[in-house]
């Protein structure tokens, strides 16, 4: 019975999947569709057509499966030299073959890259994950070097790679013609830096929050960067430039940029205000729709509004981890962060299966092989050019405001623990070179090119982009021990989620054989896991639940010759579970807070007085904005709740 | 500053909604598009297109917004006149109405019903949280009345409907003309009853668990076996039928739905195994990806294999909750309960919203109001008519089987408590009747009716729809009170989720107040709410998690003046709490089972030898699969992780 019923529904499955591949018309080669308006709904049955798209889907989930399994069999093989992104893009290539030899156009039309797509439903995701899960203290300490790379870094690049583009054409070999303002577009397009794949790396590794902190601030705020550079080359394009063109860009820019991230930070604090002042917490559902739906709106009306959306949405993110975070209910906590890290991890991967997939799907592209090698030397010089005088740059205002604070302390008998100012050594500049592999949001831009040499760039821009990712990508593990850079750090983490959930299984491991690395207090019952080889077998036979927190954007990594004490055991966590009765958000803020306090107390290195603005803000959070936005201060629940 | 920014925000904002309100071309009214074949990306330049989407997006996520607020605000005020579904409707009609006068297309043409979107993305969440969320006790308890409801049911709702359609449409009162199977078509597209609405009305009430479960999985099924009927009549659109095309439909139709169920099971076993052979669940953001794709892979298989997807993603939500569960990380398990909620949540609240915007932005629609009163009338009448013979057979079937049943007891001496047989009051009737409003799907296979009635086709069914919602879902909370059925019942619940986050909150309680309804036994520590006015004020003024947990597809509701204990607090969980070593998966596994077991046994009134059945099936899972699939047998696992 049940073998008849398997093979009747193999059979169908062959039948239908090769009336799929096959197509239900021939297309004809010589009608070459103008892609920007692709109408993969000719097949006006709708049942043809869901079938259709059913199948195009199934394919889309088994490739975003395959990517996941084999993440999974090179983190337990523990295998570096192939990265899954690089895996990724390889499936995405040669499913992409497989439905571009096939005589169907359906599937291929169902299949290619749309920037709508990319733009409305893969990027929100990624970005607001990351907002929400972003280290705010570490990143914050850093916010003078993020910025320098993010802004004149990006400028510099976008600047090379538009010099060295236009004088190429210029030259006629490839007999592609553009103006300065496209190549400067297409400059732009390539100095959007990826954070997916150098994090994933970099989260296995534990690498030194400081060099981690600054690769992923920069690659998330460079997107946003080469979003706005390329609208406002776009919005000169087949119009002449003059010099104040300039200055009208940058302007643009800038205005751009701060407007962005004042309707994510308001819509942040809208947030954090209705979840104060409404009882929606005691419906925990309805509350999580909310907040991701909220997030979302902030995006979508960035963008609409002719703003960044990214930018938008990673404050807003930060905002409502900030602030709105602390007035969920504990359900809704726990829920937005997997329903993030969910939606973000998937998204992830689906992008490099899509990069891979349009390759060879987008029928259009005009491949240059010179203008592609001249591309790709060009983006290296470029990033050179962005990090190596800036770092130079950093260091030396490091250097001078150090010298100036250690007068400053001596004078006025303050801290004078810190000894080093924290500049960003040899090692950390080229490793901050190394991560500037490209992703698909300089393909997703490169779509909206305009002009005859559209698809020869459009071509160039992704070949660059999956060489990048291979090259770079497949080689950051090489070069993190090649640099000698610190890797295995502990990190300060303010998320108490994940291992909540764990808590009560702490009571099993009396005797805690975990070796610690950072200097911070843990709580007398630990997690510890994959010391001993005897540990690490026996959590992976029975059903123990593995829980392994990252507190960034990218899946966990198991890596067991490294110290993998989980993050998300820090000391408040252990402390309450054996308080019952004070595990809160509240405790968890009050412990943020003071981590913050402490870190900032601490801060010395930061960009242009950053550690007074910072005091002065972590002041102004604290006396002013929590008690305005919070639903109580800290220690306050615990009287009330005795009362219960 | 601020001040500065936000007004020149909302000037762009204002402008930028202007213009796509205005529309960039404004529309030609003599050239009506084909809606199947539907261009929203006419506007070749990706920066327009993408503003003008992301106002389209913006749009739907406010209204959606709104719906969640006003779910919330009725909920909170107790409102019972009015229902979500009712005033999301009406949100979408306004806001339809607004777009359909403003002189623009695009945003018309971008929030469009498309029933592609509808089955690919709105659909699948509702579906595969319903299977992972069903309570399977009580599913295969009443799954005699559920299939005899939902397979004759259906098919003799569809036959009566298409029956006075065609006399009505020969009478030619209209100027439409129809043929047989094209009513029938259309019966079946008007006999999908929605889950939707009027399980959010019992799950407030906390309804019967068995008139709860029969109507929750006929509105289920029904949807699978109308658009497999409706399939079905599509073949026969144009041809002529013979009397054996009867039995071949029927032939057709069983087919479809035995080979469905089976992928459904097959992929929720892969996925056990897979979970139970590999080392996953480790990395447990790969393991919640894996289980949603693999679900999904399910529907999308079934749909391209031209079965059913509906029906395969049930059974595989089913499966995987039955088996899969059980081997997956703890992290995942909550992940997976999270997410596929907040989906469905999501598309249901889209769901009506969308229906009640195409009432105005289906530009092609053709009114018939004579039509739309006959066919409300009618579907009624086909309700009525699978309804009330059909409670009838399965009354006179419990019957006879009661009777039966009590002699053999009487005879082999066995149990003999039971004194009454469980059918189908006439309440219960007149309650099934009226929940059989309809919903979307109708809506989404009337989409693909073909023909030259098309357009009246689908404008009758788009208004009989949203008028049995409007009507049929606002009166459900009068009827129950008028038929007097059963309310506030604490269901048993296999679900320890949700209150295992907030598990030890629990020692708070120490003098629980808690009306038991039903007989469970509860833990010594308890979570009560609601009770006394005191309380309510306090855990809404703290930020106390207020969890409430619903075993089904909506949302959590809180209805204060019923015993509203939590669901998800059973006597496992609250034994758990304080004895935290032995709380895991397999803890919860087995208290499943041993409830599963017990209510197996005192299980009567089954419909044609369910019992046995169910009996032996029991046997079967417990000897034969639960050992094949699951990662251990219960109660080995502790003594495992004493040993770690």
């Amino acid at each position: 019975m049940l073998a008849t019923l398997a093979a009747f529904v193999a059979k169908q499955a062959v039948v239908e999947g090769a009336k799929v591949l096959l197509g239900r018309e021939v297309p004809d080669d010589d009608e070459i569709p103008d892609v920007t308006t692709p109408d993969p709904e000719e097949d006006a049955d709708p049942v043809t057509e869901e079938m259709f798209s059913s199948w195009a889907l199934f394919i889309l989930l088994f490739l975003l499966c395959s990517a996941l399994w084999s993440s999974y069999y090179l983190q337990q093989r523990r295998i570096k030299a192939i990265h899954e992104t690089v895996l990724s893009i390889l499936y995405g290539m040669v499913v992409g073959l497989i439905i571009r030899v096939a005589p169907g156009h359906y599937i291929q039309d169902a299949v290619k890259f749309k920037s709508g797509y990319f733009f409305n439903i893969l990027l929100p995701p990624i970005i607001l994950n990351s907002g929400y899960e972003l280290h705010q203290a570490n990143f914050f300490r850093n916010i003078g070097s993020i910025l320098t790379f993010a802004i004149p870094g990006t400028f510099i690049s976008a600047m090379v790679l538009g010099v060295i583009l236009y004088i190429w054409t210029a030259l006629g070999v490839d007999g592609v013609k553009l103006e300065f303002v496209d190549t400067l577009a297409v400059g732009a397009t390539l100095s959007a830096t990826d954070p997916v794949t150098i994090l994933s790396i970099f989260n296995a590794y534990k690498v030194d929050p400081k060099l981690y902190t600054i690769i992923f601030g920069e690659s998330l705020l460079n997107d946003a960067i080469s979003i706005v550079m390329f609208e406002t080359c776009q919005k000169f394009h087949g119009k002449k430039v003059t010099f104040s063109s300039f200055f009208e860009g940058v302007a643009l820019f800038l205005m751009t940029f701060t407007i962005s991230t004042f309707i994510g930070i308001a819509i942040g604090i809208i947030v954090a205000l209705i979840l104060k002042h409404s009882h929606i917490r005691r419906y925990p559902q309805i509350e999580t729709c909310l907040v991701l739906l909220f997030a979302y709106q902030s995006y979508f009306f960035s963008n609409g509004a002719h703003m960044s959306g990214i930018v938008s949405l990673l404050f807003c993110g930060i905002t409502l981890k900030h602030y709105a975070y602390f007035n969920m209910s504990r359900r809704t906590q726990i829920a937005t962060k997997y329903i993030f890290q969910f939606l973000a991890q998937l998204s992830e991967n689906f992008i490099f299966i899509y990069l891979g997939l349009s390759l060879f799907t987008e029928v259009e592209l005009v491949f240059k092989p010179l203008l592609i090698i001249v591309t790709f030397i060009s983006i290296c010089i470029a990033r050179w050019c962005a990090v190596f005088p800036l770092s130079r740059l950093l260091n030396f205002l490091y250097r001078s405001r150090f010298e100036r604070f250690s007068r400053n302390t001596v004078m006025s008998g303050g801290i004078s623990s810190q000894s080093q100012p924290e500049d960003i050594s040899h090692s950390y500049q080229m490793m901050i070179f190394w991560a500037g592999l490209r992703g698909a949001v300089g393909v997703a831009l490169a779509l909206g090119i305009q002009g005859e040499a559209k698809w020869a760039l459009l071509a160039t821009v992704l070949v660059v982009v999956v060489l990048t990712v291979i090259f770079f990508g497949g080689t950051t593990a090489s070069m993190l021990e090649i640099l000698g850079i610190k890797v295995g750090c502990v990190e300060e983490n303010d998320s108490d989620d994940e291992f909540d959930i764990e808590a009560p299984r702490v009571t099993l491991d009396s005797t805690p054989n975990v070796n610690l690395m950072g200097n911070r207090r843990y709580g007398n019952g630990t997690y510890s896991d994959t010391n001993t080889s005897t540990n690490y077998r026996n959590t992976s036979n029975t059903s123990l639940p593995y829980i392994k927190g990252s507190s960034h954007s990218s899946r966990n990594n198991s890596t067991p010759e490294l110290p993998t004490l989980d993050d998300d055991l820090n000391g408040s966590d252990a402390d309450d579970v054996f308080n019952a009765g004070t595990r809160n958000a509240d405790t968890a803020h009050a412990t943020t807070a003071a981590v913050a306090q402490q870190q900032t107390n601490g801060l010395l290195g930061a960009f242009l007085s950053a550690e007074e603005h910072a005091k002065w803000f972590t002041k102004f959070d604290e006396e002013v904005l929590k008690p305005v936005l919070l639903d109580k201060s800290p220690g306050q629940n615990n009287d009330d709740e005795s009362n219960v």
